[in-house]
C-alpha cells in the first residue's frame, strides 16, 4: 500500500466531473456543465505565434500581455500595474495557488453559500473550514470566524447567478478592511452581462486589506486555451509568483500570445457583443421555458449575467434521485448540495446551465424535469 | 498582515530564477539555465488546431494523444495502457501533483544527492524531509528512512548528467519492491542521448511497488508549449487525475494537438537525430574547453546525455563568491549547493549548461571561470 498524504485520503471525485462523463452521450440534454456554446468560439482565428514563444518564458507571463491586462483592469475600475499581474494556466490554477498561500488544516475561509464547488474542493483539500458570508452583514461572519481569507464570485456567481449590489460590495470591502481579512475575488463571468447591474470589483473598493482578483478567458474567448490571470496586492504577489513557478514554471506561451492578439483585435468588442446577445436570447428563452414547466414546483431569479439558473425546489425533493430519474430520460443537471460549504441537510436546489443546449432541447429537458418534480410532489402528497 | 499558511512562510525564491533574471542581458554568457538551443525548435511548424480543441476537454488529456503516448512508453520498455496516462501542463506539474499525493509535514522522500532543485523545493514546500539514495545500496536508504516515496532522474540527471547503470536500476527497483516504497521516476532528458547507455526505465523493472513515471516534450519539441505527461500504477492514477483537475482542470488542448501531430510526423525521428547530433557536438566542444581551462581546478565526468556538466571544484571554493565574480565578467553558472537535499557544508560544485551558449562563447566563458578559480586557489595558497 502506498503511503499517501493525510490530505489526499478523503479526496473525492468532483461530482460535476463524474456527471459530465455520464453526459458524453449526445442524446442527453445536459444542463450540468458550464460549457460555452460552441458558436461562441467557432469563428475564433488563432494566428501562428512567433517561434520565440516556443522557448521557456517568464513565470509571471508575457510582458506585453500583462501590460494589456493592466489596461483592462484599469478600465473596469481596478488599478493594478502590469508587474503585479500573473498569467495563469486557467483561473482554476489561481484557486490552487491561493489555497497554498493561505490554507493550513483548520484555517477558516469565509465563502458564499452556495459557492463554486471546485473552490470548495481545493480549499477543503488543504484543510480549510468554511464560514458562510452573510451578504447583508459580512462583518458578522468575520468577527465570528476570524477567517484568513474571504472567497467570493460576486458577479453572476456560479451556481446562483447572483450579482452583488453596490451596497453589498461596499459592505464586504469595509468588513475586509476592518477585520484585516484578505479578499479573493473570482470574476470569470463579468463580461457575460445581459442586464445593467453593478460590476465594479469589490477589490477596487478596499482601502487597506490584502487582495487577489482573478479573471478568465475561458468564457469569452476559449476554455481549451487554459488562460486566466490574477492581480494581487503587493504583499501577496511575490508569494504567488513563487507558487506558480513551483506549480508549472509558467503558462503556455503560444496561448498567451493568442490571447494578446485577441485583446488587440479591433473586432473584439463586436464579437463579445454578439456572444452576449446570443446568450441573452438563450437566457430569455430558458426563463420562458422554466416558467412554462417549473412554475409552482420551484423558485428562481432570472440571472443578469453568467451561465446558470439556480432553481430552489419546493418541498423535500431528493435531488440525487431526481437526477437519476432525469438521466433515464436523457436529461442532466447539477444537484445543488455539492455547492454548499456547510453540513447537510440543505434546502433542495438544482443548477441549470443555459448556454450550451439548444433552446429547443432545453425546453424539452425542462419539461422532463417539471414532470419528474410534479410526480415526486404527487407521491409526497 | 495577511494570515499566510504555515508552509508558505519559508518559501524561498528559486535561486535559478533569481539568477536567470540577472542573465537577461545578452552580453552575458550563461551556463546557468537549462534552455534548449533556439535552433532545436526554430524549424518546428505548429499547424492550426481544429476548432473543437477550443472547448473544455477531459482532465486526463486528449484520447488520441494518450494512446500515442502509451505506444511511446511501450517502445521504451514500459507497458502502460492509455487510460493510465495523464497529460500534464509540463512535467513540473507532475512534481506538484505527486507531492500533494504523498507529502505531509515530516514525510521522508528518498532522493539523489544532488537532485533537481525544483523537486527539492516542491517536496520541501509540502513539508518533506530528505534521505539521500545510495545508488550502490538503495535498500540501506529505505530501511533507515522508511520513505513514502523515492524520487529519481536516472537518465542524464539534472544536475550531474549521470545515467544509472542497469545494475543500479535493478537494485533500486528491487529495493522499492522489498520496502514497499513508491517510485517516482522523472525522465525529461532520455531522448538527448549522445553515447550508448542503459535507459530502460526503472519503473519497468518493478514487480510490486507503486510507481509514477513522467516525461516531457520541453527538451525535444518546445518548452513554451508546457506539455508533459505521467503514467502511474493503477492504485495511484485516479488520485492523480483528481489532483490534476483541482490544479488546472486540464492541459491546454491546442498544444496537446500540436504534440500529437509532432509524434505522428514521419520526419520526427530525423529531426530528433539532428538535435542530438548538434548537442553531441556542443557537448564535445564544451568538454574540450573544460579540459583546456579547468584541468587541475575541477573534476568532471563527460555526460552521455542531457544538458549539463557537473564540475566538482578542488579546494574550498565559495561558489556564491565565484558566481558574483563571474557575473562581473559577464559569465553565469549555477552554484551546486541549492541542488543538495542535506544541510551544508557541501563539497563545492557548479552546474554548467552546454546546450544554449554558442561553443565560441562557451570557450571564452569557461576561460573566465578557470581564471577566477586559479586566482582563488592562489589566494588560498
Amino acid at each position: 500500500m502506498p503511503k499517501l498524504s493525510q490530505r489526499v485520503r478523503d479526496l473525492r471525485n468532483s461530482p460535476i466531473r463524474a456527471l459530465l462523463e455520464r453526459t458524453q452521450n449526445p442524446a442527453i440534454t445536459s444542463f450540468a456543465g458550464g460549457l460555452p456554446a460552441p458558436d461562441s468560439f467557432e469563428d475564433l482565428v488563432l494566428p501562428p505565434a512567433p517561434t520565440a514563444m516556443l522557448q521557456y518564458g517568464p513565470t509571471e507571463g508575457e510582458r506585453d500581455l500583462r501590460a494589456r491586462l493592466s489596461e483592462e483592469l484599469e478600465a473596469i475600475g481596478l488599478a493594478c500595474p502590469a508587474d503585479r499581474i500573473l498569467v495563469l494556466s486557467g483561473s482554476q490554477q489561481g484557486i490552487d495557488l491561493v489555497a497554498k498561500l493561505f490554507v493550513d488544516a483548520g484555517t477558516t475561509v469565509a465563502i458564499e453559500a452556495p459557492a463554486y464547488l471546485a473552490a470548495l474542493q481545493v480549499f477543503g483539500f488543504f484543510g480549510a473550514g468554511f464560514a458562510p458570508i452573510d451578504r447583508a452583514d459580512p462583518a458578522a461572519t468575520f468577527s465570528a470566524g476570524q477567517p484568513a481569507l474571504a472567497y467570493i464570485t460576486p458577479t453572476f456567481q456560479n451556481p446562483t447567478g447572483h450579482c452583488w449590489t453596490a451596497a453589498e460590495r461596499d459592505a464586504l470591502a469595509a468588513a475586509c478592511d476592518a477585520g484585516g481579512v484578505t479578499l479573493f475575488e473570482d470574476d470569470p463571468y463579468r463580461d457575460l452581462v445581459y442586464d445593467p447591474c453593478e460590476r465594479r470589483p469589490v477589490c477596487a473598493r478596499l482601502k487597506s486589506a490584502s487582495w487577489i482578483y482573478q479573471g478568465s478567458f475561458s468564457k469569452t474567448m476559449a476554455p481549451g486555451l487554459r488562460i486566466g490571470f490574477l492581480a494581487a496586492s503587493p504583499d501577496l504577489f511575490p508569494h504567488l509568483v513563487k507558487l506558480k513557478q513551483a506549480a508549472d514554471l509558467h503558462t503556455n506561451r503560444i496561448s498567451q500570445w493568442s490571447v494578446l492578439q485577441h485583446l488587440n483585435d479591433p473586432n473584439r468588442a463586436a464579437r463579445l457583443a454578439g456572444i452576449v446577445d446570443r446568450y441573452r436570447q438563450k437566457r430569455d428563452l430558458f426563463a420562458a421555458s422554466m416558467s412554462r414547466h417549473l412554475t409552482g414546483l420551484a423558485d428562481w431569479d432570472v440571472p443578469s449575467g453568467g451561465l446558470f439558473f439556480w432553481a430552489r425546489l419546493k418541498g423535500q425533493v431528493d435531488t440525487e434521485a431526481l437526477l437519476e430519474a432525469a438521466l433515464k430520460r436523457n436529461v442532466a443537471f447539477m444537484p445543488g448540495d455539492p455547492f454548499q460549504p456547510g453540513a447537510p441537510p440543505h434546502a433542495p436546489a438544482i443548477r441549470l446551465n443555459f448556454s450550451h443546449a439548444s433552446s429547443e432541447a432545453a425546453d424539452k429537458g425542462l419539461a422532463v424535469i417539471g414532470e419528474l418534480l410534479a410526480e415526486a410532489a404527487k407521491r409526497a402528497a
